[in-house]
C-alpha cells in the first residue's frame, strides 16, 4: 500500500468515523435470517447490528462482524450472563456471514441460521437494504429449486446441484428452457445462490413483472478440487472443468427441457467461481454463449480473440472493490468490438448483495 | 416411575455398564455428517463418539451426548488448547442431534453439520448403522427434491414444502404419480425428512431394487401454529390441516402429475408428525387412504369406526420406545378387521433411524 493510498484510506475512515456521533435508533428488530422465535441478533434502521448470547462463565465473546461488516466488535457482560453489544457503526446493506468467538474458539451465533461460506458453515445476518424488494418473497408465482444428483466417472461418486426451474416449468410440457450455470465463491457451495443469493426469488419477481424470458439456473459445487484460499493461483480447473462440461451439462440436458445449442447456455459466477467462468469459457467457447464475471476478474479483448465470439459479457463488482477495472476493461471490450455491459453495485463490497444485484442486472440481458 | 420399572432401569443400566469395559478400538474416523475437511467430531467401529473442541481460555466445555446418545460428556481441556472427550460408552446406531455447553452457554460443534431439531439448528453426528446401506447413496437413478413455494392464504405467506419426485419423472410425461404427505416431529421443520431422514436416498434404492412402485412425497412444516414441548396436549390441529389440506394438496395436485384420489394419497408422520397423522385423517377420512404413525401413537379400532376404511394403517417405534403398545394395538385392529402392520427397530429409541427405517418398510406396503 502506497503513501497515498495510506492517505486515502484514512480519509475514509474519518468519513466513517464522523457517522459515529449520530443518535443510535432504538428501533431494533430481530434479524430477518434468524432461527425461529430468537429476538437476537437484531439490526435497526441505521444498519446497526445488536448481538447478544449466553454464556454465563466466560471471559471473552467477539463476533466477527464491526463497521460496515469488517473487523470485529467485542461483547460485554451482564449480572444476566448475557453478552451483549452494538457494532460501532452501520454495517454495509446485505447479508454478511460471521462467527463468534468464545474463550478463544470460533462458534456460531445460536441465534442465527448458518450459510457456508469460509470453508464453514458461518452465522449470517441481514441488513434491510433499500432496494430489498427486488429478492423479496412476494405472493408471485414461484419456481422450484430442484435438488438433485447426477452421476459423476470423474470424482467416482453421484454429485449434488441445485436446479431453478420457474413458475409453469411442470405445466408448459413441450417447452424448452435456456440454462444459465451459476457458480458460488472461494469457501461457498452449491447452497449458496439460493439460500444467501435467493437466486430463485430474484427470477420469480423478474419473470412476474415481465422483464425476461423464464430460463433454468444450474447451481453446483466448485472446489471440486481442494483449494486453500492462500493458494488459489494454484488452482487446476480441469477436475472441476470435467464434472461441469461432460457430466452435468450432459445430465441436465438428458433431464430437464433445455435448449442445448450455444446461445441457449450461460456461465456466470462469483469471486472464484468468475475465475472458474474464465477460464472454462475461454476453454471451451463452443460450449457457452454468453459470460458474466462477478467480482471475479475481468476478460481482457486478448483473451477472446481467434475463440467464437460471446453473445454477452458481463462484468460487474460493488463500488467499494474495483469498479474502475470492471469499468475499464469493459470499454476495451467494446472498443474491440464485443458486446460488454458492466455494473457497479453501489456501497457494496465484496459481499452478497453485490451478487443478487448483478444477478438481477444480468438476467434481463441473457438468451436475448 | 414405579418400583418394579426403577429395578428393571437400573438392571438395564448395570447391562450397559458392563459394556464399558470392553477395550475402545482406536479405529476412531470422522463421523460422515462433519463439514468439508474437518477431522471431528469421530466415529469409532464400536460406536463410540470422540469430540474435540478448541477453546483455548474457556473453563468448560461438554457436549450433550453420552452412553447410548443420552446425557453428556464433559471434555478435558488440553495444552494445546484443545478440548477433548470419548463417550463412556457406545452409542445407539444412526443419527444424533447434539450440542455443546461452552461456559454455561450453548453453542454447536464447529466440526460438524447442522440439523434442525429441538426448535434449533443443532449438531448431528452418525454412527454407522449395520444396516446403513438401505439409505446410502449409491450410483443408481436418483430422484431430485424440489423446494416448492405454495400460495397459503390462511398464514399470509407463500409457504415452503419440499417433493421428492422419483428417477424418471421428468422423462415420463404422461405417468401420474400417488403421493405421500410425510411429517417431521416437535421441534424440526419440513427439512428434516430429507436431511437426517434420507428419505430420497430410502426411496431412490427402493426403486432401483424394484421393490416399490415410484411415488411421491411431500414434507411441509407441521409447526404452524406455535407449541411449547411441555403444552403438546394444547396444540391444535386446524390451523396446519388448514395449509395442508386446502391449500398444499391443490397445489401439489394442480402442479405436479399425481393421483388425486383417497386410494392414491398418504399420510405419514414421526412423532407430533404422528399425532398430526391420526388428527387429520381422523378428521379428513376421505382424503387420505393409508395411515402411517411412526412413534407418534396408535389408532385403536373405535378412532376409525363410522368412517371410511383406511387401506391400512402403519405403526411403529423403536425397541427402546413402547413396542408392545405399538403391537398391541395392530393386534386390536387386525381383530377389527383392519389391515394393520406393526413395525418395531431394533436397538434404537426416538430417533431417526427408527424412522428410516420405518420409511423403509412402510414405502412397500402403499399404494398397493
Amino acid at each position: 500500500m502506497n503513501v497515498r493510498l495510506i492517505a486515502a484510506f484514512f480519509a475514509a475512515t474519518l468519513i466513517s468515523i464522523s457517522c459515529f456521533s449520530q443518535t443510535i435508533q432504538e428501533d431494533f428488530k430481530p434479524s430477518s435470517l434468524n432461527q425461529p422465535g430468537q429476538e437476537y441478533p437484531q439490526v435497526n434502521s441505521q444498519g446497526y447490528a445488536r448481538f447478544r448470547i449466553f454464556a454465563p462463565k466466560a471471559d471473552s465473546v467477539k463476533v466477527s462482524l464491526g463497521l460496515g461488516g469488517r473487523g470485529g466488535t467485542k461483547l460485554k457482560k451482564g449480572d444476566d450472563g448475557y453478552w451483549t453489544a452494538t457494532t460501532e457503526g452501520p454495517m454495509d446493506e446485505g447479508f454478511h456471514y460471521y462467527n463468534v468467538t468464545i474463550d478463544g474458539g470460533k462458534f456460531n451465533d445460536p441465534g442465527a441460521k448458518n450459510y457456508y461460506g469460509s470453508v464453514r458453515w458461518e452465522s449470517g445476518i441481514e441488513i434491510p437494504a433499500h432496494d430489498q424488494d427486488f429478492y423479496a418473497l412476494k405472493d408471485v408465482p414461484h419456481g422450484n429449486v430442484q435438488q438433485i444428483l447426477f452421476p459423476s466417472k470423474s470424482t467416482g461418486t453421484p454429485r449434488r446441484a441445485f436446479v431453478y426451474t420457474p413458475p409453469g416449468y411442470e405445466k408448459e410440457k413441450s417447452k424448452k428452457y435456456p440454462v444459465l450455470y451459476l457458480q458460488h465463491g472461494w469457501g461457498e457451495d452449491e447452497t449458496a445462490w439460493s439460500n444467501q443469493g435467493h437466486a430463485n426469488l430474484i427470477m420469480d419477481n423478474l419473470i412476474a413483472e415481465g422483464k425476461i424470458k423464464p430460463f433454468l439456473i444450474v447451481m453446483t459445487y466448485g472446489m471440486t478440487n481442494e483449494v486453500k484460499f492462500g493458494k488459489i493461483r494454484e488452482f487446476k480447473i480441469d477436475p472441476f472443468q470435467a464434472v461441469l462440461v461432460d457430466e452435468l451439462i450432459p445430465y441436465v440436458d438428458a433431464n430437464f427441457r433445455t435448449l442445448t445449442n450455444r446461445d441457449n447456455r450461460a456461465m456466470a459466477g462469483l469471486s472464484m467461481g468468475g475465475m472458474e467462468t474464465k477460464m472454462i469459457t475461454l476453454n471451451k467457447p463452443d460450449v457457452f454463449g454468453y459470460y458474466g464475471l462477478l467480482s471475479g476478474g475481468v476478460y481482457a479483448p486478448d483473451d477472446l480473440k481467434d475463440k467464437a465470439k460471446p453473445k454477452l459479457v458481463f462484468i460487474s463488482c460493488g463500488s467499494k472493490e474495483r469498479p474502475d477495472g470492471v469499468t475499464k476493461a469493459v470499454t476495451d471490450l467494446k472498443g474491440a468490438g464485443y458486446n460488454a455491459v458492466s455494473y457497479v453495485s453501489d456501497k457494496t463490497a465484496h459481499e452478497f448483495l453485490t451478487w443478487r444485484r448483478s444477478l438481477h442486472e444480468m438476467a434481463p440481458l441473457l438468451f436475448k
